[in-house]
């Protein structure tokens, strides 16, 4: 095996979820080097502590932001808020290095839509224009030559995966699109918080931002790019008891009868040879554990004819393959590495 | 105060989940006088241990079905499988014991949906005729006249409870409705299963019986007695890996705009003065820990007048206000006795 | 039924896990009339609403602590941290209110002991001497003329209950005392926190404060008292990645060979009639589910005749025997109310 | 570098949890050659399937006992119960292939002992002397020669590693050992079970099979060949509401006073150098999410020298280090392959 081109990669914002998830993950990759990993609340303390390795891992401590913004580096991950994104992206971007974002900064071609559900002002049409959404199964090219990657939201990663074949091959009315999702408490980052407890959490179960989560104007501007016509989505996310792990349930009219295998074999098509992608026989097959701790996204679909509805079920970890996996997919084909690489030692959490 | 009158209910399937909700809640019942608790499996145990209650709380001992059916009483509980009250019901009406029928033998008033879903032959048309579905909400006066009552399933109690009044006020399109629901795994019954192991649900949450399960025709009966029209209902169960609690998300399309306040106003009229109805101000406010170990079912809805979507969350016990505490809210007005009787000392669970 | 005679009481600190526990008790106990129940953090919202109940149930508001300080009453429940309790009871003692302290502020007599293990200042010699310990099943006569109850921590409450009989009677070696406990995660207190988020606990299980936990010279004075030696005694805590319940498994060496019939025998005797005390068959029945939502402590112990150990297990539920319910216990004692009042309808946590 | 010499390895048992988590293992090792995996509940199914791995992975099929019974291999691994390797373990001997079994069936050398706890015959003379107690930390160079490992169990392993360098330092007294341990629900193995359900043990927490677990004896023999003296040890399981992981909190009477730093000092020396032991700052420190998923047992003591007691706190993965893990490492050492290989990878589980 020749050896891999290696690549200086730096992270800001490597002591949240999906940073630690990042930070780990890159670590254990046979072509990136980490520059430096960045997190101002833990600026001087050991990252292999801080994710739970042995400390013969890695000798890498946390800079603070300001520090890090002096290292040079080939590709900058940013695992931190739209507000800092929107602040460091553009400085990388001026120095030559290549980005790829992880908030929700860049995704939104819309900026009025932006600027109501983020409360920021928008990026700037430049970076705008530069940003690729970040989704591979969908524009791989793209991706492999974008200076700036916007990596896709965790719920609108499962939702289109789920939806975008059925739209794209006028199978569904993309004005009747439902979207019910469900997701860990990992979803809502790592904070101090009350509300977030397990006190309070066990044995609990229900939806938030109820018609007003921000993430429903990013699946539709999605499925448009990918289906040719503006949809109408409405979408619940729901808060599950556990730590990790989206589940998606979708809901469309069909354009014409059709039978669960004529659907199926659709998404077999979209998805024939994609590696993160596992069918499943059926919807009831598709579950949180298959998921967890790898990068695939599990889906199945069925329909029911005589009512002409039908419903996907996608499945996915929110922190790998909902963020920092399909980050590091994304790196892998902007550094031209095998789109793999680093993503499939990744074990199944059974039980 | 003035005794309550008091009335011998017995019993059948007392040591499934249901069973024993129902067996704990009638022994604390100022009027009901537990004359019998069957269960093939518990025969000559005691039902005050079955129950983790001090033995001094009862002296019952579960008796076979044999033995039950020879022991007179006013009313007869059925925590059976549909199979068992089907041959159960009949024999207790002929006696002229009322019946108060847990399991779905009684709910579907069409023959060919019952034995398509059940896989069982349908009851006669004359017990079909005299069976009243028992949710108070709706058909308060008819549970009280009832020799036989269908208590309602878990699902539809929830779905039902959310649904009915905009459908009624003519607010939505009957023909787009979706129900999207999760479920605590008591829902399954009690059974020795690797599936339902704490080793492997723990952690997990996936959809079950999509587009298939029995209740979905139990809901649009009942939507469509309230409603007028017979409507489209596509409904979704998912497996939650907690004990209790049903939380439904229903979606609709409708027939004009309306802001959310007309959608709650419409809810409002609706259940005022409903002592088990709680109203929530908002979807992201209804969750199961505010229902779990009561009677309440929780509802909010909300609307978005763009898009003419509405979304309505509810929540219930799936053991109490969807099984045994509806149960005994039908037994209360049956016998006469104050709707809430025995049904108001279930505490909260919190944390 | 005579109507019970009514006191007035005012609970501080009642918006923490065991504060809201208590107001809850309170306001289904038929003599407390619930004075103020004050917050500094809630001043203003409704008390009936933070405890998940319908707002019919009491107008209350919580109150601050200085307005609360004006409001008379017959007794004051602190369910506070110790350092406020300090300052609290002795200006309510003065005014002539008794006192129920949930916190550690009057449980030990040694004043070096509570400033090592508290960091704070030792009470007054006079309000030391004042404050009665209150273990209604070991000193139910003390309590009922108490002016100052300190209430037993959670874990002491477990593991004195376990051991006291078999100390006093002198069946075990005062000097090789080994507790070894696992609490709920609302043992720590309400509180916003990384911690104790559901992220970070599910599926963890850890001791802390090795060898130095504050309730280890608790249960060794209680223990001396019952029993008329200094007892050696090592505690190790756990927390639990669930909500509540405390279960102790404690270890001591036999005096001499005795079989575990003869301690059961034991343990039977001292507990006889005793409302709140559960003695099961074996160790093995002994779980949390059997005693979380009650005011019982559950316990068995077993003996090993040739090794000459014994091992006694002790289930509660930590903020109902262990804080809350022992509270009011001791409230009933101190009132001359029976004992039981307020504590029996809580219901089991099956499942 | 250099090919890694390959070896045949068989797998009786690959459907139960130590099994597959076996299989999953070997499957990813770089030497090992899986001949066959059996499992007489899935002849003929996936093997893949059932790890929940891409069926890309491995086109193994479980065959029945009979035919694995038929085919060669170097090294057999039976992840079976101790009855069946009673029987299997001669066989694969009598034909020149090694056996490692993670049974309890080669552990105990004392016959009477193992027929008391087992309830089996014990095995013939020749082969328990042929049996190594397959601990690596304790005797790599004997499992290195062995023909037939005896793999230890979970609670051993656990408590072992903490106590046997106090032991062979003579630092704690033999007479007074107290084992309480907490083990994750996978560790009473894979079965339909009502007992197990996520229904009954959410929540709950309790001891079990106290004073008479089999795992007693196998922790004193273990303890005894380490320090030389017979203990007497006291051994309390308790089962967690979480699948995986075991935590073993250790306690023992100092033969002299003892500082912490003394006693971490006495573990340091002893668990140089080992790849697979964490030694933690402080007991605290030690938990389950650490080592779940991990082949690590990681540790801590503390002493109190005024009291003499000693406190160790060890965890483990019981299926990792307790079973597959610790069976792998077995096997690496067995072959002359390197200790670590295929062990590695293995991710934390954070969070």
């Amino acid at each position: 095996m020749r050896a891999m081109q290696t690549a200086r990669i730096g992270i800001f914002g490597g002591s949240g979820y999906a940073g630690t998830e990042l930070t780990r993950l890159l670590l254990g990759h046979p072509g990136a080097q980490v520059a430096f990993v960045a997190s101002e609340r833990k600026v001087g303390q050991s990252v292999a502590r801080e994710l739970g390795l042995p400390t013969s891992t890695t000798g890498l401590m946390f800079v603070g932001f300001e520090a890090a913004r002096a290292m040079a580096c080939d590709v900058v991950m940013l695992a931190t808020p739209a507000e800092a994104s929107l602040q460091l992206a553009p400085e990388c971007l001026a120095r030559g290095t290549r980005v790829v974002d992880l908030s929700g900064a860049f995704r939104l071609s819309d900026a009025a839509s932006f600027r109501k559900h983020y409360q920021l002002d928008s990026p700037s049409t430049e970076l705008q224009s530069q940003a690729v959404y970040g989704l591979p199964e969908l524009s791989r090219e793209r991706i492999a030559g974008a200076r700036l990657v916007a990596n896709p939201g965790c719920y609108p990663t499962a939702a289109i995966l789920g939806l975008a074949p059925l739209l794209r091959a006028g199978l569904i009315d993309p004005s009747t699109i439902i979207v019910d999702a469900a997701s860990g408490v990992t979803g809502a980052g790592r904070k101090a918080s009350e509300e977030y407890s397990l006190a309070e959490l066990t044995g609990d179960f229900k939806a938030y931002k109820v018609l007003r989560h921000q993430h429903t104007p990013e699946i539709a501007q999605a499925l448009e790019n990918a289906g040719g016509r503006a949809p109408r989505v409405t979408f619940t996310p729901h808060l599950l008891p556990v730590p990790r792990g989206i589940l998606c349930t979708s809901y469309a009219r069909l354009m014409q009868p059709l039978a669960s295998a004529d659907v199926a074999a659709c998404l077999a098509r979209a998805y024939a040879g994609e590696p993160f992608i596992d069918l499943a026989e059926h919807p009831d097959r598709v579950g949180l554990r298959q998921v967890v701790g790898t990068n695939q996204c599990q889906l199945a679909a069925a329909s029911d004819p005589e009512s002409g509805q039908v419903v996907v079920v996608s499945a996915i970890d929110n922190l790998v393959k909902g963020a920092a996996g399909q980050a590091l997919q994304n790196l892998n084909l902007m550094l031209g590495w095998p789109e793999t690489t680093g993503l499939t030692t990744l074990r199944r959490f059974t039980p």
